[in-house]
């Protein structure tokens, strides 16, 4: 890789290039939707590269943006009703800031329609939209006569965080189902079966989740080992550490998980949940911990079963400030989950691996016809279920590739809080771009140069744009692969950025990814 | 108080006046003792106002320096012998480094002379310092045919902290009494008494444990309640934190404990400990820390009883480095001794404040005439020594005055290290100034000034001044207020500062603390 020397210099902490918004503006970089005046917090993307559509929820409108230039738009308004947004009112809510409808889910449903939710004044409600067979039908419109309940879908309050995934026409969905923003769970709802969510009113299950996001990952070639994985930061469950703290999580469902039979009835009976780790080892051996998970990205590999996890993370702290970038192996993770179930005796008692005799199928374990041979959940052994539901967490934590974040800043009056990567193919191999989004607007261009071996990455900071023309908190981020497009969401609006300027330079990644 | 305005921008991180050392020198600010070609390590400070000296334990020599004028110093030379560094060698030590007479102890033995004792290349010894009756007698001479073994006195290895006090001919000191540096505890040896120390091979007793100072503070009027204070960082008990931490704390023992009858032979029978918190509190509940103790000073009050303590933190982390000074109130030390102790039932239990019978006499109390009719640690019945062995620490910790720091520092490439504080007298009241040394041979001047309420205070940052000519870290603070100077110890030398500079300005604090 040429350039090699100077990549050493930008490492860590100065840019190769730092672009304002005026000079993003100039050199024809960036195209923006600046928000509509009745309209607000473009938070929840969808991107539809067969339709050359970016779809995104905000407030009381759905937008379908054109990926090559997001200045052509479509949109659908869908506020709330008069009667709604007073009722909303009454009880004591901002107008302007929580009675309206806040679109928190946004999916695609089939070949003709997507899946839309909002808060609905709180009182969640969703909606299909019809987009048409195909990308010229040029189709979008809201399926006006019916309205479902989004309760277990979206949240009541627009502030709260909610992640989701739409699979064969079901639902997953972290979110809080009531009004009070208290009773958080993974629901799954839709389709021809009875809603299924986590055990309730048990903090071993769910902590105070913040939820970031959902991905189905196979677990093998039988699709019958599907699971879905979830991932969100949550409290620290009681005498897991001293003091309060908050633990970044990835949790696990199988997809054919219809809820136990006698026990567990219309609950998970696979859900499990391990602790990520992302810190940096001290001399002294005290980590410092960068625990509050915002954003996970996937990057697929050629095998379906063993994407690379991407968390984006920051610390906890008020204090100091910083961020970090973690990299897990599925590998790592399905051996967690494998590995000890967290047990503890009574109240009292500390946390410690559960040595005794753990029930067959193991829990955790999707029914399926090749293994194990139960059909479905609803066969298990009642002391399976008994047992799933006492040991939700896994007591070894998930640990970083290479046990520490391959990239971390501190020192800077901003965060991180939006990740998504480019897989680029260079003369000299593939190459990891990370396009990092912070709190202040700017998106970091961060490339992972191999140090010596390839097990080894060196982060070089090439890019800070400055993508909103006010510093504002990015919320959404999407890239496109096939146009080459990166689009990014805050409360103000929305920016579209080609990937590389590669055009402009040779083939070779040290003169495109670099330049 | 004027200047308030001015006091308020100077907060937190500019100071109002930084002086390179080369000004400091110019300004006739600073004289330096450099440090002698074949000594270092000027670590062990003991003012003795009344000779007007500071005499200074070093690398196999022993400094009498003049308050008023520290060039003019007489020196006691103390090597080892060269079979004792060759036996130093021989076990693998660092000739320069480690297989010298580094001084560790310097204490006031009599009216007449001084007890010292230093590491004796990995062979510790002590001797005693004659240094006349009067200061005019200009007395400094070790007393040649008297030396002691020096095991639980001073450390074998030099890099290790001891912390020590003598009163009434007994030498009560905070160390590592082995070869290794494995075997922690807090001795008291000297006097007619046999020697007395922590129970060995138990972690919940110490647990790694760097000593950082030791007072004696009375309880009552009645000289049998007084009791020995050792402040000192450890490592967090097994089950009391998840992963590797260190918590700062507080222990204490009775003057007249002399050990058990049956159990706890020479063993402290009062010895409790108690967490020393210094921490801001986060918005989310989530605190941050400051646990790495690493001086303690004590500000005395017409109450001897109730001097205020000032300590020096930094952080653990090695990526968000930090410092801060935390002060705590008598009273709540007391209080948190007389609250709960810490329990567990097991190795799988979590600590969890004992709420069982507590034995009579309650652990921890001073045997005493007037109260509870113990005249010996000896006499305690055996339930309160099997008591007193199993629960050395308590369950609450020591929170500071005001619940936060006086003062933090971050985003500096520095971390504090020394305190002393100075009782300034002024027009409008009196005022509290810190001398904090930090590991880059600065020292800060910050003043503390009631913010509103006296209750409340703010920090202001008077002036960063740079005391030796290069970084080196600040290892020793004494203050004479006789004098009004200030003495700075590192392993380069000796520097000495006046307090302040109010002759030059007007009487009333903010003319001269502020100047």
């Amino acid at each position: 890789l040429a350039g090699r020397v100077n990549c050493q210099h930008g490492k860590n902490n100065v840019p190769r290039l730092k672009l304002s918004y005026k000079e993003m503006l100039e050199s024809n970089n960036i195209i923006n939707f600046n928000g509509l005046v009745n309209s607000s917090s473009y938070h929840t993307f969808l991107l539809d590269e067969e339709r050359s559509r970016l779809y995104v929820g905000a407030k009381d409108h759905i937008f379908s943006f054109n990926l090559v230039n997001i200045k052509e738009y479509q949109k659908i308004v869908w506020p709330v009703s008069h009667s709604r947004r007073d009722e909303c009112k009454w009880a004591g809510k901002d107008i302007l800031r929580e009675c309206a409808n806040f679109i928190k889910v946004l999916k695609a449903y089939n070949q003709t329609h997507l899946y839309a939710c909002g808060t609905g004044a709180f009182h969640p409600v969703c909606a299909y939209i019809e987009v048409g067979s195909h990308p010229e039908d040029n189709i979008f419109k809201m399926e006006d006569a019916h309205f479902e309940n989004g309760r277990g879908k979206s949240p009541y309050d627009p502030k709260l965080l909610t992640a989701s995934l739409l699979v064969d026409g079901e639902l997953y969905s972290g979110t809080a189902a009531d009004f009070m923003g208290r009773d958080f769970a993974i629901f799954r709802t839709l389709g021809h079966h009875h809603p299924i969510r986590t055990e309730q009113h048990d903090s071993r299950w769910l902590n105070d989740p913040r939820f970031v996001s959902a991905h189905l990952i196979p677990e093998s070639d039988n699709p019958e080992d599907d699971k879905i994985y979830f991932f969100f930061r949550e409290n620290a469950i009681d005498g897991e550490h001293t003091g309060k703290a908050t633990h970044a999580r990835i949790g696990q469902i199988c997809k054919n998980d219809f809820g136990g039979h006698r026990s567990l009835v219309n609950k998970w009976t696979t859900f499990l949940k391990a602790r990520l780790i992302c810190s940096v080892p001290g001399p002294n051996g005290i980590d410092t911990h960068f625990d509050e998970l915002q954003d996970v990205f996937l990057m697929n590999s050629k095998d379906p079963k063993n994407p690379i996890v991407y968390g984006v993370f920051t610390t906890s702290s008020n204090i100091f400030k910083g961020s970090a970038v973690c990299t897990y192996s599925m590998t790592d993770v399905r051996r967690v989950f494998l590995g000890p179930y967290a047990h503890r005796d009574g109240p009292n008692y500390q946390w410690v691996p559960y040595q005794g005799r753990v029930p067959y199928p193991r829990p955790g374990t999707c029914p399926s016809k090749t293994f194990g041979g139960f059909d479905s959940t609803k066969d298990l052994p009642d002391e399976v279920i008994t047992f799933a539901r006492s040991h939700p967490a896994m007591y070894n934590p998930v640990f970083p590739i290479n046990n520490r974040p391959i990239m971390i800043k501190t020192d800077v009056d901003y965060q991180f809080t939006q990740i998504v990567v480019d897989r680029v193919d260079a003369e000299d191999g593939q190459y990891d771009v990370m396009f990092i989004g912070t709190d202040i607007g700017t998106v970091l261009k961060v490339v992972s140069i191999p140090k010596e071996t390839w097990h080894e990455l060196e982060e070089v900071l090439l890019e800070e744009m400055t993508v909103f023309r006010e510093p504002t908190v990015i919320s959404a981020m999407k890239i496109s692969t096939k146009q080459q497009q990166l689009y990014i969401g805050s409360v103000t609006g929305v920016s579209q950025l080609p990937l590389h300027r590669c055009d402009v330079y040779g083939k070779a990644c040290a003169e495109c990814c670099l330049a």
